[in-house]
């Protein structure tokens, strides 16, 4: 029974354009004392609802070789507070693929009252793992986002 | 579906006398530069498996008020180390309660082969909140936790 | 002497418009499994360097109260990736203040080398702690940051 | 200037038979909603301490090579709680070395008042990176430790 309970992410259209949402619950540890969620401890839970993101679309193991992608910039806007042992529902989309880059934009709300916590955009750039220089992300991995997210995701973006 | 789905904990007869557990993943922020989990990261996942435990026996909400739990001593095991998006199964039991201490027992194994991450053992002391001062635990508390613990609970060990 | 070798805070001129600095260290936990510190862990040097700021204006103190800055905004840009052990200096200032809130500004840079490693922006409002709504910043605050920063602040800005 | 005022570490006497300490502050991210330090946020405090420990016996390149030290155990004892923006001074010294293992021993006080806000102690075993098996500590490694610590130092301990 494992495997299903640890299942946190699925396919939604409760808050398009996104198609994915994971959940997670607000640990002690991820509070400051402020009372709320400390504004850097959303992160992972973007992270989180990323990697589940990519299980689903079969990207998971296509990303370990030579190449890793790495942050190029991370924006987040704050609208409320989330505190200790808050369920939340990260929602989680590729809003643009370019040559070597990606956008991802987030949305997390806590599901008890459906109230927006916060968005997030990261930009994210194919590195190789020696020089670190940015490479072409692969057809395979493209196509998959790119049949998941349909028209809503921006092809022909800039390459970073 | 989100309320199903988030349920992360349940009952267990596997790994007794252990007789709760949850499910995690690592994520990649719990990682560092030796390619595992930082050693310091397990205890979120313990706390995790805790929170989830006082859920089930309906003690979460019994904790909120002018008293709460204050960690006096945690000792952690490490047996293998786990990686990026290891599913890790973290049984958690209560193994003594005092007069105003308990002590909690934690077992990590990862899910894929059952092997053991690690195991701990925390001591917490309930203390008031202004001049956090050992106070006693009350008896609702006590009765919760021995009717779900049976004979395996201690519960003549010494205060703290 | 414990004093003198714990401030890590002090003015300078080496990176205008910045005109303070802190340094700090890469620890071992700030790693992940890419082997370079992880994107979020560069939110507590912004902080560190903050505060340092705000005990070398004597804001430190001023803050406590009814009211305290959340996080409104924060925006992170990449240039290179910091390794345990890494130096660094993180320059700080303060942007903007409008009526309610401020906009800061964050430049890190490898000592070793100076290299950039990220620049970044926060946008913090002064709220109320029972409401959680937004209040002014008062006269002795806007005043001694006015003082420090001088032309380069934008006092006009508009407010949050 | 830089390297200077980022010396954290330095040699002491003050508290026998620790003959090393290092300075940390706590920052907000390591408070949590109990408004105190969070448990395991001590833990990279540690690390901080053990490193500056490790700079100043010339160990830190010693390390870096086809073995690393991994943690096998962390016992820490929490005796008063740390709060936003305290100086701590935090006590290390190598307890005792094996053949393959040894122990390290922390007291974390605070700087105001010389209250114990913690002890612990962590247990490293040398391990290859391949097969993650212990191996042999160098005799370069022993010797640089033991000159240092001098008779405190434990070098007949079991290997772990």
């Amino acid at each position: 029974m494992g495997p299903v309970s640890a299942r946190l992410g699925q396919p939604t259209n409760r808050k398009p354009p996104f198609k994915f949402s994971a959940f997670t619950r607000v640990g002690f540890s991820d509070t400051d004392a402020q009372g709320i969620v400390y504004y850097g401890r959303y992160l992972p839970y973007f992270d989180l609802a990323r990697v589940e993101y990519e299980r689903h679309l079969g990207l998971l193991d296509l990303e370990i070789g030579e190449e890793e992608f790495v942050m190029r910039s991370s924006s987040v806007l704050y609208e409320a507070p989330a505190r200790f042992d808050d369920l939340l529902e990260v929602f989680v989309r590729t809003k643009r693929i370019g040559r070597t880059s990606m956008a991802n934009e987030y949305r997390a709300i806590r599901v008890a009252d459906d109230v927006l916590m916060c968005t997030a955009e990261h930009v994210l750039v194919l590195v190789s793992l020696g020089e670190r220089c940015a490479v072409p992300i692969g057809e395979a991995y493209r196509e998959s986002v790119a049949a998941f997210e349909g028209a809503d995701l921006e092809l022909s973006g800039p390459a970073t």
